[in-house]
This record gives structure tokens, C-alpha cells and sequence, in this order.
């Protein structure tokens, strides 16, 4: 932490800010320029309340120095984080592809889909069974009934599970069913939800907020990091930003970002980031070249009677014709897929 | 909803589109200029799932027609809601300040804070027993022994309490306590929570989340109504933006705009909006200039210790400074303090 | 500066850091912590590349210690900037009103527009003869013809006259008929115009860029200063957010921080930052109750005729009332006017 | 455009909008659903001003319903703009690279870049002689002696050269050294420049605004092509978002967007989108990966001596690494490089 002093700081207001440095049983280094003077406060491994110096006299800014996540960070822990994800690896060379539905709506429609993604050679199946959705008259989801069709789609075509949790108790109902819980992008900052999944002994697939930064999505991860749970997928699925033809803005940048910052496999949600089933393509192959750990895709066999995110969602057709140019892709950049 | 066909829709393209909408028991117009044909969906009241129309070949756009919001809409109710927050209304004429320091520390801290605010005139305390932090490092609240300092404070100054409400099981021993249940910026889109809000009997502080519309906010207050609970209070309290010499900007366009479509109270809370305590005095006077309904302040005996949101604490005496210039532009707006 | 190394840094790379840190003629302080080392280059009052450090092996980061701004900061110069705007003073405890119609169509709207606003008390005549429009195919103003027709609103009603100046080579023709030589928020980073304009004896009213932060809005007031020209309005008009009910978001944080930070006078041009003229008056009042030096209104005689922004533009008779609103409150915060 | 009314609109209102609607020449179609009334006014190729109709009692919304741009749309031109730079063809299946420093420093500096970026197979030379420079104290470019040794440069290594232009007047002069003219992202909205490079020979560089939409691109690139200039590429270069890790945020989604709404050739500046060298390379690769005609890269010798944006400069061999991997995704989806 470094705090920055005003211009016309007196030596007494130096001094004070001095005392309470050392108060915290920190050490305070100085250093005086021409215009202002600069504490170092050094040995600050602990939390250090930063916004408590802003009230003293004499302050102008603080400037945190060490990165605030630990856990998270290749500085802990420089090699990849690769974890068993039913069979495949997630975090290692191989691309791995997540693909269904939004909202599982019955019986055939997942079955459908769950086959012919896993034909495509997708190797996860998503599908919603709790909903979060902006309308309280939209389609929630089926629930635990929601639940026990992905279970009967992971038994016949042999898929792991991704499934969104959205409460605290829901966590032990939905582990019986699925292989990972998803926290969803409107949770990303539920810390009770964070905590819970950090306690579990399941995979979290975590997204990140529609307007969290890199930084806060790598804080979330270390709470659910810091409460015993290693195995943590980071989903970069587009930014909230003031362009309009797009759903969101996906943040290709975060992707190589978050693998030079962070040991965690981070995989891309193209559909969400797009919001147009036309542009879920040309991204996909983007975040794979941009060094993506793997891809969550919304497939549907007919986006024009989807409950929920119809224009986003791929038909099985093009999805199969992507999985086709990833591998291109992925072979271009020395992975696997 | 409109649906707006590409410029190269054929007439088979088009008959199909109006069979779909006739499908949902709606009435197709068609509307066909040089360029392009648009047809309009007719008898809307219901959820029409916009999205579907969006893989029919042909379709270029879909532009919603109707309000999503019903129950929290001008339309729906035009008069103002007023309800009583224990002794004061709010919602009329007066404007309510809700004043205290971000987290209960400690019993002095928070009874110094509380005789404080209501000598200055204040009409209810804040302080936060649970306390999302975007740390798991930080300091997390006092949990009910916050709730106990809470309601020890309520019985010596008579204020009323304000205090936030993190999960849905929270609410029982929080409601015990509480005369307000505050839920925070990052729950905005917990609908777990607001459904669970929605079914209490308690009155509703609910903050827009820092990248939340102001669309998006009248729904997550649409999901409280529907539930139950006619007593929410909208917060602005900033948004994000790309703006980084204040913590959050504050949205002083969406008070009056709030009040425009929407019945229910709008209170400012210009602590989180700036970030920074000096520009709170300024920002105050402009929301109550703007025509807000009140305003939650954060003020602490000694920002310097507090062990949150120091920088954006006002001491008690500038707050009672601040007290005295809101009464002068609140009457100067034809409003009472 | 602050020069942060990163935490597996070698000694050698600490010590090259320095070496380049000195060849600047800088002092080089070292800080270390158990963490990190941090490296303070001392002495910089001239523009040192902070990129050039962060290709040297081992710096994580370059922080700035000093504002990039110097002639308009509160360091140079700690009273406010007062001059005359033809009469009335700019920056003094007066608030000054600023009003007309977006674009000078013909000379009927004009002069009703301009003794409308005189009437009701405005200071000030603004309208636009070049106008910068995002369309190729709109109205792009009627030039020296428009010009005219402002000379003779000045002569009429004794109102100075604030006009936009598009390019270098239009200031000389601007500058004969006009008081205020306003730059665009599209152009407030167009170096060419700031260093023009810098260069004239004219007053400069400059808008802040819809995409422009608070620093950088300083900076292109600086190229202004820096090349001369000491009298500088900063406008505040509203930036570009997410939210879409509005045609920008008003950054009413920016009045208090602007006043804070530097000696210039700073008003708020309500109708761009809000785009909808039902939202006008609101925000108005809250501009002059956050510490505004003056506004700056679009009024038609006739929005829904006008050739542009119509939708933002009072009608004289909501304008008269605005200004006895107004009245009322910069009165409640020791303003006249 | 749809005139969407307020539900309690009244028959007095819709027949004055209907009126309205039919003295601009436009036929109005009404939609009557159970709440509320829509009126389209169909026949509009020319521009109708929107706006005005917001005035007019009643009207709650107004919908546009064609896009604004037209010469840049694909459906005024279905096929791709394909053009010749000094050599190679911008647009068509090869991928265009054009790099070299963002400022020309000195002749050793400019020719030791060019025959780099040549050798590694770069196509263009890019260098700036005229520099936007946020500070008036930064350096400010060669200016014309910068533009001779741009010159020097392309004799000695056959590389076309890309060189900005800030101001309509420098076109002539800057014209007469360089093969592309490029316009900066500051200036995207200088119309006066807009209007002059779209009158003269040369191909022009569009580079996308930091803060403007994807539609105000193309309306940019339409102010270019209605004065007679066909030979426009559009510049993806990052948009600014609340992320404060990288510089910019790319906007990937935008490639495959502009390619499908526009006929003109794109590339991508990985250098500006991020800021940082570390993620040029993966960012590179997802632009190429996404479907970009181009790329403009920032390549200097010695990137820690750089006058301007050494931080995100590439040193030469990373470059010439890059350009290898860039084939590989390059023929990936079937493009040649």
C-alpha cells in the first residue's frame, strides 16, 4: 500500500499517517519528491483497511500494491490447474466443450439435444433446471424435475452434468444430479452461494458478472477458493458496455489475461456474450486461438420454440459444423479438441 | 412487439411469421413500406417469448412494444406510493433520511453513531450486520450480535433500523431486528431473495446493482410486488461506468425518471455513489434538488477506524451540517426535512 | 512514480530499474516489502514515459504519483477563475443561464427563441451554425448564414452569443460574430481545435467527450491553457453508460470533483445529458444545488418542428418556470441569480 | 419508424400524430392492440426526424426501423469491397498486416522497424508523424520530417506506408508521402476531417471510436463514402469499458458483426485493444480466428526507449513468431496469410 499525500501536506500530517502505519505493526518507507511525499507501507500481507488513511489530513490517494487474491494466483501456484471433469480433463491441452440447452423443457427436447451434441463429440451437456430470469412471469425452470432428465440424459449418452445452482440449499439436491454447478453471471457476487459451493465437493463452473472486473471475478473465485474447493472453471461470457447491437461484449482480452493472472482453466460462453446465434461461430474460434481452456455453447433442435434464449442458441447442424472448424482451430494453436 | 423483417424477406418468409404470431393467439398487422415489411403482434398482455421470432428466416429484429413492469408501473398505479417507515411516511411530501455507519463494529461505535444522526435529525438508522464484502479476507459483519447492538440502538433513540438481508433464511431472524430489510446492490438479481421479500411482511430497501438498467430494476422490484410486498423503496446508488476517480457515478437522471414510471418511494444513496466523503454534501443537495424521496447516508464517528467504507463516511458534525442545507433545497423544491 | 516490481523479481532486475530511473536525472527510492520491492522515481515534475518501464524484466506495473494536469489544477491555482462573459461574470457566486435552440434553422426561430429566453431571465444566447451531426445525410447547419442571424439576436436583445467552432480554419469567421467559442464533445480531443482555440482571445466553453474521463477532460482544458487562452468553461453534458432510457447518463459527481480538482468554471448542459426535455428541469435543479456555475439549456419555440434535438428542447413557457425554480434553489445554496 | 403511443393516449392524439405522419409525404399504418397504439409511418427512405414526433401529445416512444447508413450496408453492396494497397488486396482472402512503431522517432529507429516487419512478412509499414497525444506536454510527432523518413522507408523496402491525419489541411501534405490515410479513434466523429479524406484518392483508415457504437462506426464510414471515397477500412481497436486491467476492451464480437452488417474490409489493432505486449499475440490470433482482413500491430525495436506506447509494442522477434502462428489460424478458416 502506498499513500500518496497532498501536495501541501504538512510534516505533522506525515508524521500521523507514519504513527498509524506503524500501528498495524506495518513499516513506513518515505519517499519525498519535489511536488509530494509517497508512505510505503511494507510488510502488508494482512487485509489493511486502505480506506481508513483517506480520512486523515493531508492524504490524497492510496494505492493498494499487492494483488488482493492469493489462492487464485499463479504467484501460489505457477502450474496449471487441471482437474478430472468424468473422463476429460478441463485445464490441460485438450479443448473441452460444454453444449445444450438454456432451459431443460422436457423429456424429448433434451434427450435430442444431449444426443446430438455428444454425436458432434461435445463432452459435457448443460441445461438449466433452476432458472434465474429477469421477469418474474418468465419460465423458471422445471426444478428437481429439470434435474432427473439430466440425469437420464448424462445415463444414455454418458455426458457429465452442468447445471446452475442459485441457492445455498439448493446445492444438495442438485449435486445428486450433476457433475458441476454453475454459478450463474447475477451471482457471481453471492457470497453466501460462493461460500456454499466452496464447501462442496463438487466442480463450480463460475461466471463472470456482466459488470465485474477481472479482478472481482478472480475474488470470487478465491472465496469459493479460500473454503476448501480447488476445482473452480472460470467462464468469461461478455461485459455489460454501452454497444447495443450485441447482447454483451465478450472480453477476448480477459481470456489470455486470466491464464498470465490465474492457474484456473478459464473456458467462454459465446452465446451469452453474443446474444446471436450468427455470431457464436467466428467467436468460438476466437476463444480458442485466444488460448480458451474450453467453450460453453447453447444448442437447441429448434431455437423458434425455445422458452428461453432462442436467438442466441445453435441448431445441431451448425453446432456439428463448428466442432469441425474448432478443431482446425485448435490444432492451429497446439491443442486438442 | 414489432417484428422487423430484413429487407430481402420474401412473402413466404413474412406468411410465416404471421402464422406464428396468430399461433400465440395474437393478431397480426402488417405494415409493408419500400424498404421493408414490419409486422406488429397485437393482444400482447402475455409473455411472448420475443426470442423465438428471432431464428424465423427473414426476421431481422424484434422491438418489444409493451412495459415489461406492470405492477411497479405509473400505469399500473398512478398515484404515489406512501407507506409508513415507523412513525414517518414515506413516499410524500417529506424527505426521509436513513443515516449510520456501514457495519455495526460495536456497541459504542454504534450508539455514538445513532444519538449522533438523530440529534442531527435523521429519521432512521443504517448499519449493516451482514456484510458483503468482495473479499473473504475482509472483515464480514457481527452476524446477530450486530442485529442485538441494532435493536439496542432502536430502543434508546427510537429509529427505526435498516439493515441487509443477504439469504432468503436470513429474513426471519433479520425481520425479528429490523424494521427495513435492505437488499444490497450485488442481490439485486438474487431472485431467491427477492422472492422471499416479496413474501415477508416487511417494508423493502432495494438497491439497484451497480450494472443494472433502470428496466431492470423496476423488474427486480416487479418480482418483490408479485410476491406479495407493496413496500419497496428503489435505491439509486451509482452505477458503473468508466469513470475511476469515484467509486461509482451516481445516475441522477433516473430520480426523476424513476418517479416518471414508477409509483413506489426513490431514495439516493450518495456514500456508494461517490465513494469519496467530500463530494457526499454536493451530491445530497442534488438528489433532493433531482426530487428523491430521501436518502441513506453513511456517517461514522471516526471514518479513520472504521473497518468499512471510511473514505465515503461523513463524521457527525459535517453531517449535521449537511442536515441543515438539505432543509434549505428541500424547501426550495416544495418538500419538507 | 511508482515503479511496482514483480513478486519473483531478481536483484538485477531491481537494479537495471534504477539505473533507467536515474539516467531520467530521477531519484530512485526503493521500498521493499516482503512481498514485492517497489521502486519510487522522485523528481518528476517533466513528463517521464511511464510506458518504457513496463518492458524492462521484473516491473509488474507503473503507477503516476503526480495529476498529468498542472495550469488547471487547484495546486496552480487556488481561487477560482472568474471573467467576464459580455456583462455577467462566469465562475463567481452568480449562477449563469445559457440557453437556446440546438441548431439556428431560420431567423423567426431564432428571435422568438431569443427574446423568449431574455424574458424569462437566461444570460446568454446559445445556437449552432455548424453542427456536428452523426448523419451525413442531416442538417449540418445553415454556416455564415446562421452566424448572421445570432449577430443580430445579440443586437436585439443585448445577449452574448455561444456558438460551436468546428475546425481550426472557422474560428476567425466564429470568432467575429460570436462571444463563446464552444467545442463539441466529439471534438473535446481533437488536438488541432484545442490548440487553436488556445491561441484566440476568446472565451472557450468545452464540453466533456460522451467518452472522456474527468482527467482527460482537465487535459484538453490544458492544451487550452497551456497555449494561452485562460479562459476555459468546463460543460458537463453526460456520458455514455449502459443504460439506454437515457440518451446519456450525467455525471453529476463530476460538478463537485471538477470544482475540487480545478479553478475553472463548470456548468451542465442538462439537455444532452438526459436527451428527454420531461427530465430537464429535475436535473437542472440538481446541477445548481451540486455546486454548477451555470447551465446550459437547448429552448425551441417549437420542438416538435425543430431540425434536431427536438426531443431534449424546452418550450419557452417550461422554461420560464424552470428559471423561478431555479431561482429557489441556487438561492437554498448561496447562489444568485 | 413505429410511433409507439402511451397507453392513455387519447383519439385526438393518434389522429394529430397520423396527420403529422402524412404532411412528411410517409403513410401511417396503425396497430390498435388492448394497450396501447402503434402508428408506423412507412415510406422512409429519406431522413425523417424523429425526434419531433416526441414532442407531440400522446407519443410515449419512436422506434427507428431502417438503418441509418446505406452505401456501407450490404444491402446496398452484397459482395465484399475488395481494393489494392500498393500490392496486395485489402478484403479479400488474404490477411493484411500492417505494422511498425506508433510514432516514427528517428530514421535508425524507422528503417531498422521497416526492414523488420518486412522480413517477418508484413505487407504495410505504419508509423505516426502526426501524434493525438492526450498531454500537450508529450511529444507530438516529426510531423513532416516524419513523413520523409515514412517515404524513405517505403523506397528502401517497397512497403506501402499508413500514417495519420489529424486536421483537413494536413490531407494534402500527408497525401504525398503516404498510401493510406489513417484517421484516429479520437477523430472518428471530426466531420470536417470525415468529409475531407472522403474527398480525396487515397484509401482511409477508420479506426472505431473508443467509446462509439458499431453503428456510429458505419455512420462515420458513411459520411467517407457519400463524398466519393470508396476505398474505407474499419479498425476494431478496443472500446472503453469499466475493465481497468487492460487499456481497452476488444470488442471481438464486432468482427464478425461488421462483416455481416457492411461490405468494407476489417482488421483489428490488437495493440491499442489491449495495451499490453503480453496479449498481443493471443489476441492477434482470435482477431484472425474471428474472420479480420487485417491487423495493425505496434512493432518497435526497443520498446523500453519508446517515445510513445512502448508498453504495448512488440520487439521484432516476437513479431516474426507471431506472424508464423498467425499462418497456421490463418489457414485454420481458410484464409491465406
Amino acid at each position: 500500500m502506498m499513500i500518496i499525500m497532498q501536495t501541501d501536506a504538512t510534516q505533522d500530517q506525515i508524521a500521523a499517517v507514519v504513527i498509524r502505519v506503524e500501528e498495524y505493526g506495518l513499516r513506513a518507507h518515505l519517499s519525498s519528491g519535489e511536488e509530494r511525499t509517497v508512505i510505503g507501507a511494507v510488510g502488508d500481507r494482512r487485509p489493511v483497511m486502505m480506506d481508513q488513511f483517506l480520512h486523515l489530513p493531508g492524504v490524497d490517494r492510496v494505492v493498494p500494491i499487492s494483488r488482493p487474491y492469493k489462492l487464485a494466483s499463479r504467484e501460489f501456484r505457477p502450474e496449471d490447474s487441471v482437474f478430472p471433469l468424468d473422463g476429460v480433463q478441463v485445464g490441460d491441452d485438450g479443448i473441452v466443450i460444454i453444449a445444450g440447452p438454456c432451459s431443460v423443457e422436457n423429456r424429448t427436447q433434451l434427450l435430442e439435444t444431449a444426443h446430438a451434441v455428444r454425436e458432434a463429440g461435445a463432452h459435457a451437456l448443460r441445461g438449466g433446471a433452476f432458472k434465474p430470469r429477469t421477469s418474474p412471469y418468465s419460465f423458471q425452470g422445471l426444478g428437481e424435475d429439470g434435474l432427473e432428465l439430466l440425469a437420464e440424459a448424462r445415463q444414455v449418452t454418458g455426458l457429465p452434468i452442468v447445471t446452475e445452482v442459485m441457492t445455498p440449499e439448493q446445492i444438495s439436491l442438485v449435486a445428486r444430479y450433476a457433475d458441476v454447478l454453475q454459478v450463474g453471471a447475477r451471482n457471481m457476487q453471492n457470497y453466501a452461494l460462493l461460500h456454499a459451493v466452496g464447501e462442496s465437493q463438487q466442480s463450480v463452473l463460475l461466471k463472470r458478472g456482466m459488470m465485474a472486473s477481472i479482478e472481482e471475478l478472480l475474488m470470487a473465485a478465491e472465496y469459493i477458493l479460500s473454503h476448501g474447493n480447488e476445482r473452480v472453471i472460470l467462464c468469461e461470457r461478455g461485459i455489460r458496455t454501452f454497444e447495443q447491437y450485441t447482447r454483451n461484449t465478450l472480453d477476448i482480452n480477459a481470456v489470455p489475461l486470466l491464464k498470465q493472472l490465474c492457474h484456473l482453466p478459464v473456458i467462454v460462453d459465446p452465446s451469452h456474450a453474443t446474444g446471436k446465434w450468427e455470431l457464436v461461430a467466428a467467436v468460438s474460434r476466437a476463444a480458442v486461438a485466444a488460448g480458451a481452456d474450453g467453450l460453453l455453447i447453447e444448442v437447441h433442435p429448434h431455437p423458434s420454440r425455445a422458452v428461453s434464449d432462442g436467438a442466441q442458441s445453435l441448431k445441431p447442424e451448425p453446432f456439428a459444423q463448428l466442432m469441425t472448424s474448432l478443431r482446425a482451430v485448435a490444432r492451429a494453436v497446439g491443442r486438442d479438441l
